[in-house]
């Protein structure tokens, strides 16, 4: 079955977050009463698997290899749903 | 009060996402299953209102006149939680 599964990957905190603290300034200067933000990358994967628990340790692995860096980001997987049957 | 808010901006369906298309075949050289990744951002906001619905509206007219490209992306905002009384 293709399950989709949502990654997140964010950054870890006390990593400075040059980005996020743009669009805040960017917020600001819009008026609106922003403290903070952070900026992460969500990927939605659609990946082949036998069920939900093995679609959910794929996409961890993915993050382990692939999608996060483990120096500095945290990541976060949640399986949202399955397609149907391929093959 | 300060909430936290949390928007994702991702691309509307159809739109090309071509960093996407490189993180599945990245994931396909490494030996996932992967059909397609699609790849979208997150904003974790800060932001000060007067309750949940007050923070949530906020942060979708960020969505609207930041955050998000109205022509190629769809945003989704949910309101994590609230950290106390500021001021």
């Amino acid at each position: 079955m293709i399950f989709t599964v949502k990654a997140e990957v964010s950054l870890k905190r006390g990593h400075f977050d040059p980005e996020g603290d743009v669009a805040a300034k960017a917020l600001r200067d819009l008026g609106f009463g922003v403290a903070s933000v952070r900026v992460g990358k969500t990927y939605t994967i659609k990946v082949e698997a036998a069920d939900a628990s093995e679609a959910e340790a794929a996409a961890k692995e993915m993050c382990r290899r692939l999608l996060s860096n483990p120096t500095k980001d945290d990541f976060k997987v949640e399986v949202l749903g399955f397609e149907g049957r391929s093959g």
